[in-house]
């Protein structure tokens, strides 16, 4: 019932390969299989726990959807490395990307949230930045309160991991292209990364960000998500679609946000009114 | 990129068998195949589009990750009835649950956060709860910041839909044993559904909440869990850590909360200071 690995108990009544699949997982968890080993092979793993190649199959696809292990083409299953979560608390992020904005711009360039919440040099991060424009459809349309297929800027955002390709964030931002072209410097990609960010961005237009609301949920990456930020299809994504509402009650801006939920612990505080005010 | 559904395009490299799922997921959306329809049998769709026997079923696999089918054992597989998303604003649900503690009793015991945030009258929901004690693993001592086997109440709480038999959420809460047992009333699950909840629990022994922190992740369930909560291993689950600290910086309260990702959006607020404050 924890979020981080499951109490097992009642075993017998469960397929075979699920109890493979768990002695297997036990196995790795007290470290008599380490990250990067191979796995045996399924001939071998079928013939030592009596199982059918079919049955092995199964019992690796579930290790595989627990994040434990790894299919390379054409080599095997190795144990994988397992990522390390990154902490990423709104409270702090978003206020310290806020207040950033009014620092000079040479303490704006030198780190950047990304840097701050991955925890990892900037050494270690790659990223991509694409803008282009495209119309609001009934979805954003309705959150930002405007009329259908009114022109956005579009940003997409890919974060990834040098070390193993991975992304550790695909964000798509968009923000209304009239409001935003008041301050042409703001639609040429060429000048990301922006030193203090969107919310320096929209400093420029006169724009302050009251309040940020973050939608989470999660699904199963489709396969070209899973292929653009490179990892299995079977690696849940965390899905935020955050919201930017400005002092005047607009919404600024709109981001969808994919993370790898096995690399990604989302922290939100709610502050609570004492009973006595 | 969006958290809803997929943008597709460039779809000429990718196997037969994503295209043939995307095909189907097409009608599934445009209505052409409506909720609680059968899909068409597997040597069916095979024949339709040319595809072997493994690729169909590689499809309908994808289709059930979407969440798209259901398979029900001996009979075949159906059009999905896409659950409704039930939002769960902290902010709100949180203060609320405080609120009301400070409310005389028949308008605690009127309606609980369940109803609230499910949106379903009490007739369409059920509650199992049971109560035992355990000890503290390391993790929760140091979430606590108690010694590692200290003594927990362990309450869990589960809420089904009785329309489907499936779980909106699986609950499982922490208290410190020796802090709650000043009122035996709190020990004995008898007592449950308690009007005004934990926090009026909690406010008997002279608790208030100050804040609560959720630290959300996700991932697939684990087959008892699956079982448990009634829904298929390739349902997503968001998984809630919620801890509940009081005035005085204790930690009162932890809570692992599982989720049907397709059932729930978490909304959490971050308001932000004034740069002119």
């Amino acid at each position: 019932m924890s979020c981080y690995a499951g109490d097992m108990s009642q075993r017998d009544w469960r397929p075979r390969y699920i109890q493979v699949a768990e002695e297997l997982r036990e196995q790795i968890h007290e470290g008599r299989l380490s990250p990067g080993e191979p796995l045996h092979s399924e001939p071998e793993i079928a013939e030592t726990y009596g199982l059918s190649r079919t049955s092995v199959r199964n019992a690796i696809k579930l290790l595989r959807n627990w994040g434990l292990v790894t299919v390379q083409k054409g080599k095997g299953t190795y144990v994988r490395q397992p990522p390390q979560r990154v902490k990423r608390d709104a409270d702090s992020r978003y206020q310290w990307e806020k207040d950033r904005v009014v620092n000079p711009e040479e303490d704006r360039a030198r780190e950047g949230a990304t840097e701050a919440d991955t925890g990892l040099p900037f050494e270690r991060l790659s990223f991509h930045i694409a803008y282009d424009t495209t119309q609001a459809d009934d979805d954003l349309a309705t959150v930002f309160g405007i009329a259908p297929d009114t022109k956005l800027l579009r940003r997409i955002y890919e974060t990834r991991d040098t070390a193993d390709g991975t992304s550790f964030r695909s964000a798509t931002s968009y923000l209304v292209y009239d409001t935003v072209s008041a301050n042409p410097a703001l639609l040429d990609e060429a000048n990301e990364p922006w030193p203090g960010g969107t919310q320096h961005q929209l400093s420029t237009l006169g724009i302050e960000i009251d309040r940020i609301t973050d939608e989470v949920t999660a699904r199963l990456p489709t396969p070209e998500e899973a292929h653009q930020m490179g990892i299995d299809e079977g690696v849940v994504v965390l899905c935020v679609r955050k919201i930017s509402i400005d002092t005047t009650d607009t919404v600024a801006e709109v981001s969808d946000i994919l993370m790898s939920a096995d690399r990604t612990l989302l922290s939100y505080t709610t502050h609570l009114n004492r009973w006595d005010q």
